[in-house]
């Protein structure tokens, strides 16, 4: 096999959504994936089988042996996690999450680093990784290289951002993706509760998503809140009788006129 | 050209964004406009124009030659409308209304139903009527079929559902689509504010819209509200300077956690 640059094997320490994603890409793009760590057995040794390399429990058992350990845990795991391992000091550090600085690894290695896929990752859902843009940031311009050449390796979309836009990129993306989910959810329970099945709203879902593509989201909003008609949305309230629901009604309603005035003017 | 059915002449009442895209939708289908009416002159020649069929501006002049009559206006619109039309009293009357009962129609004409097409239309954006669900009410079987017929036409998902029951799934579009479009333009805000592109985010709309069509939305939440990551939940309201979009965050927040929480008990 072709080495593509001098990164060749990679340790994954975390064995969650993100970590068997980008494993698995990292793997079909012909890198050597050296080992995966989790604290949680099932979890290790499920993604190593997927990809035929060693696992362990063991933050000290993690080798030395990695040029690149890729730490996809959660944001409170990381830190306790760094001075336990034994990964090579002197190999490439990184991270994966939105909105952790680079900073958490100073002092715990030598050259350090993130890879940010932005994207939702669901374990049992299969995901095109070349679309998914990846967001990158090191400590110096050599390491900044080479995990862009990683990164280009699974994605056409890399790019390079600060810690401090990264921030913002995650805030952004809790907006769009964990928040919208959850709407589909309260859509997907009205229906569920009036023997209306839920697929119904699919096509609705799409087309609001694919505006967004030509768009400003602004320019794209339709329905009752953006004309303010205070009647329909009266009898909306009235139709909820679950009280959260009618103040996520309420907020977003007045939000999406005060956008759209805001707009106007 | 060959009569579809026995629906041939249809006017339509209204000229903004349903009326315009179900006009050209049953137009393209073979079915003869006779009319547009609009108070607004320029929207009911502009989509005359585009038709190629007579407009007013005046309800006595709504021509009593149709054998279908759409109104597409605003709710509160509708039933001033309705006594002022010189309208045919024996042909079919319908809305297209998502949260207006078939009654609004009661004392009004002889032959009423409600032809309501489930999707968000932005005037100068083509839509594909045909994966549109179109939801159809009448008050009696034969005009139920008739709207079945016509609406078949331009739509394969054609249903017909109670007016109690399209109020609910008005309400869940209002949430799925109207909604969740304005958390696309709260993100867009975010994202411009730091000089970031909006079209980064636009994969994970994508794969966020996408992951509803296999998995229900409640199983398919990812992101720091359904771990209830109190940390990043708090360096994310630090970050907005919005009272508003703090309060939806906070609010939306603690239902993916209470949806999550309700899932596993």
């Amino acid at each position: 096999m072709v080495t593509p640059d001098s990164i060749q094997r990679i340790v994954f320490v975390g064995a969650g959504n993100i970590a068997t994603h980008l494993a698995v890409a990292l793997h079909g793009a012909g890198y050597d994936i050296a080992q995966i760590y989790s604290r949680t057995e099932a979890s290790a040794k499920a993604l190593a089988d997927r990809i035929g390399c060693a696992y362990t429990t063991q933050p000290q058992e993690v080798t030395d042996t990695g040029d690149l350990y890729v730490f996809a845990v959660s944001d409170d795991a990381l830190a306790p996690l760094l001075d336990r391992v034994s990964a090579r000091r002197d190999a490439l550090w990184v991270h994966t999450a939105g909105s952790l600085p680079m900073s958490v690894f100073a002092g715990k290695c030598a050259r350090c680093g993130v890879l940010y896929p932005l994207q939702t990752f669901s374990k049992n859902r299969m995901v095109d990784f070349a679309e998914i843009p990846v967001f990158i940031e090191a400590g110096n311009a050599a390491d900044a290289d080479l995990l862009r050449r990683v990164a280009g390796r699974i994605s056409h979309r890399v790019a390079e951002i600060s810690s401090e836009q990264r921030k913002y990129l995650h805030l952004a993306a809790v907006f769009a993706c964990n928040f919208t989910n959850h709407l589909y959810a309260v859509a997907a329970k009205l229906l569920q509760e009036h023997g209306l099945p839920f697929d119904t709203l699919l096509p609705l879902i799409r087309e609001t998503a694919a505006k967004v593509e030509s768009l400003a989201p602004a320019d794209a909003q339709t329905g009752p809140a953006v004309r303010y008609d205070r009647r329909v949305m009266q009898r909306h309230l009235d139709l909820l009788d679950d009280p959260a629901a009618q103040e996520i009604y309420r907020l977003l309603s007045q939000e999406i006129h005060r956008f759209a005035t805001e707009k106007q003017s």
